[in-house]
């Protein structure tokens, strides 16, 4: 069960305020997680948050990441969650009680990325295109947000309920792909788009965000991610030799 | 189903921080409750709270009692919650997910009370007494409280868990691609993977088929399977204008 919980990322993205820093930290001590990560804090927020009387362990051993890309690097399954809605265009949203089985499912072969917007703005476009997936707490009116401290106790919560249960029947579902192998099949895909011309450098951004989510939704798995980076390497190769 | 909910009393007994009363108020908000009531909040902490900004309609209509027992006086079941364990002698204790059910229930009767002690120190044994039976929050160390706002939030959202079901939408699964795309992707990308040097003729036949069942576990979904089309033809137009 440790195991399980210790792969758990908490991945806070721009987070503002150092009391829901100090509040997540507290609700991963209270349902039994540990790994706490920051993308591009509010330094103050995130020193202070470290300063506090009572920040323990999980707060002093807390990684602090510039991108998000670089925060789940290690992971096999990114999700990001949301109680507004759905805003990523292209997302599978769950509910939480039913993603949350998939991600402990996930959490018995590898690192698991759960992430969280900042206060205000939530989880940009940007940041949602490094997701698999989105969980979305089940609120009485999407038009108002939930506060980040509370969302994140909601979501460990419901991802440590019957953990026990979970792990009575392990399903086997392919090993998926670590999130650094899907980001460097983006970035080798968008270079062989722009070089064939599919990508017109004038929208290069946005196709580039487009190309990032659609690559997570094929859920390549651990074995296929070579043989697709690979190929494109090869198509690449061929592409600038030929120029 | 509003009517349940507009049923539960949420009290505070003896809160000492605003941020804290504001956080009860918001997770409220968030899981469609709408009656707070506080016995003998810290004056100023009760004052600051309803003055914050962003303070709703569910702060404003807080009802301020002298003692549990005013705060309770029109509820048909009271019903105490902790994080820590099991302190009133003679109370039964269900883990929140068993005894949410059994306040639902009772919700569709009439009005319920469920007290929250205040962030030091819990729930007294005077406030126990005026309680059926109490909740325990399942956490992974029973010495370590939970933050006073993030109990109120987990509370409330088990306690809504199937009321707002039925008014969400069920998670999309994305519908997936026609066989006959997904075949369409497999040659084309063979032509691709021959051309730029991937496939070696010999072998070409066996390479083909791993292709084809590559391409089916990448599960493409019936929007996606035209964009990976079309990202596949450029390269191959590419690959063709360049020998």
């Amino acid at each position: 069960m440790d195991a399980a919980l210790s792969s758990l990322r908490v991945v806070l993205v721009s987070p503002r305020n150092p009391l829901n820093i100090g509040a997540a930290a507290r609700a991963m001590f209270n349902f039994g997680f540990a790994r706490l990560r920051l993308v591009n804090p509010y330094a103050v927020a995130f020193r202070e948050a470290r300063s506090a009387i009572g920040a323990g362990e999980i707060l002093k051993s807390a990684e602090e990441f510039p991108s998000v890309a670089e925060a789940v690097a290690d992971c096999a399954l990114v999700v990001g969650t949301t109680s507004i809605g759905h805003r990523g265009l292209a997302h599978t949203v769950h509910r939480l009680e039913q993603g949350a089985p998939l991600v402990r499912e996930q959490l018995e072969s590898g690192p698991v990325a759960l992430l969280f917007g900042s206060e205000k703005f939530g989880l940009s476009n940007e940041d949602l295109a490094h997701c698999h997936w989105l969980m979305r707490i089940a609120t009485a009116d999407r038009q108002h947000s939930m506060n980040l401290g509370q969302a994140v106790a909601v979501c460990l919560y419901e991802l440590s309920r019957n953990l026990l249960d979970s792990r009575t029947a392990p399903a086997r579902a392919p090993k998926a792909a670590p999130a650094a192998d899907t980001e460097q099949i983006t970035r080798l895909l968008v270079d062989v788009l722009g070089r064939s011309g599919y990508i017109n450098p004038v929208t290069a951004a946005s196709a580039e965000n487009k190309v990032r989510r659609m690559v997570r939704r094929l859920d390549l798995s651990a074995r296929d991610a070579p043989v697709v980076l690979g190929m494109l390497r090869q198509i690449l190769w061929k592409l600038k030799g030929e120029k």
